[in-house]
């Protein structure tokens, strides 16, 4: 399968996926699958999920197996842009061309849609971790080592902690160092852990292998936070489905204020490049797994030239 | 150790863990950690807590072991008023007597401190579930199960549901099947968990006495709430922490609505008698656990005779 279509196939997988986990039932509070599942299954990207399956698939791990993972991210990601967009955060009305949450249900309703999305994410991956522990018995502990991975991930120490910072310095000017560190946790810390499940679903936490993945999928993280810096400058509002400039309208500390369009754009490139190397260095180790790495180094190159 | 003074044990030792699992870090994001302490550590009852350790020392399991998983139930118990008084929510400015979270630090903060506690509960229950598996490696899945479990409890099928219907439920009169649900998923399934956690720690589930010890926790739990509804027509506004009448007030379904005052007293007394009938079973099946007993009968005369 060439690049675009196992991107298009993976994406797929995980809408298929998620109508899965998240059916709109028919009980007394049956309201609220509506606002989760209008925000979830609106057809984003599904970066997050398509990272997980294919460091999966170079791990010799199924796409099957890491799905309700991979489902848990998609959700906590989904949750966080419905809480972001409330009136008290970002006061945003569209959100991938469509109302946001809380435009289209209400904010209460929103509210506890983001809850619900993040609690239902914790429940699934509860699920994956149990399907864990009945194929590898003796291996069980790793699915709860996946589950506060996770929850790290997506907390007071990962992305909750990010958009913390990100509150904190709005009207500011970020030091270098505390911009990058907001970069981490609030993009970075939920583009990493698809990978670092992966890593820990196949026992390779702290091996050389696990080890390039991180650094590769960190890499992405950080480029991809670069790249929407430079999308709000000299993007289509119209391909992003949302203003541009806001950024600098905002007083945003940015990669582009911070470094200039130029030294955004050369950071990303370097990254990306870096990113190839790993790639290279993944390609050695793991001969036979030639269309696997393909993809990753063609996933880097991907988000490197996107144009939403 | 009599009731009251283990009673006291427990909420120090819940109020010890808390402390523990959530310490105030040096950080870029540290503001958040003041918004979740401040909410968290206010010396509540810590009910949900004490029902997971006294059922666990029925079970022969130390509170040590059920710890962590008490204390997620805490947090996601501490994350949901915080949100349930939010503006766009009930719109409360006191909580037990002290300003809520989003007039003590912003609603935007409020949101986001109630967003880490509900992650780092899992996060927290993760590492239960961690010692768990490196304690019994060959019943490791018992983690994930209650992980499952816990999220199960709290999400859309659980807490979050009961919230909708209340939210939906509003200035309406709600039949007494849905107001039952209601009161099912949004005060019962959180005082429901610490004992299905205890039941599924011990690998009890369907079991008879796993039965009787959910029965007593479901009984507990209506209880709870007939009693804050009775509480909010005859109670002490000072005692409380709150203001009373506030359900006529706003026209809330409650089971005095429903039922009348008298009524509302006579269902909680036969729950109580109920309950104290369970304890019974249980002391026969447990002879040598009298103590154990005893606290879970107490227990349930305190919830029933409490005034705040």
């Amino acid at each position: 399968m060439n690049f675009k279509a196992q991107l298009q196939d993976y994406a797929s997988f995980t809408d298929m996926k998620l109508d899965f986990y998240l059916p709109p039932l028919d009980n007394d509070q049956k309201s609220i699958y509506e606002a989760m599942r209008y925000s979830l299954l609106c057809g984003g990207k599904r970066i997050r999920p398509v990272l997980a399956y294919s460091t999966a698939a170079l791990l010799g791990i199924s796409k099957e197996d890491v799905a309700p993972f991979a489902c848990a991210i998609e959700m906590i990601h989904t949750y966080s842009l419905i809480h972001d967009d409330l009136p008290a955060m970002d006061n945003d009305d569209y959100r991938r061309g469509q109302l946001t949450c809380h435009k289209k249900f209400g904010e209460a309703q929103a509210i506890l849609a983001g809850d619900a999305l993040l609690t239902k994410a914790f429940e699934i991956a509860g699920i994956g971790a149990i399907e864990l522990a009945n194929k590898m018995p003796e291996q069980a502990v790793r699915g709860a080592l996946i589950l506060r991975a996770l929850a790290a991930s997506a907390g007071s120490e990962g992305m909750v902690g990010g958009q913390v910072i990100d509150l904190e310095g709005e009207e500011k000017v970020l030091s270098k160092e505390t911009h990058e560190t907001l970069c981490a946790l609030k993009t970075g810390a939920l583009l990493t852990i698809p990978v670092q499940i992966s890593v820990l679903y196949a026992g390779m936490t702290n091996t050389p292998v696990g080890d390039l993945l991180i650094r590769y999928a960190q890499g992405l993280g950080l480029a991809f936070q670069i790249k929407d810096d430079i999308l709000d400058v000299e993007g289509d509002a119209k391909l992003l489905g949302k203003a541009t400039g806001m950024d600098e309208k905002c007083n945003k500390t940015t990669f582009v204020s911070l470094y200039g369009l130029e030294g955004a754009k050369a950071r990303l490139k370097a990254l990306t490049e870096e990113s190839l190397e790993i790639c290279d260095q993944l390609s050695d180790i793991f001969p036979e797994r030639t269309e696997q790495c393909a993809f990753l180094r063609e996933l880097a190159i991907f988000l490197l030239e996107r144009n939403h």
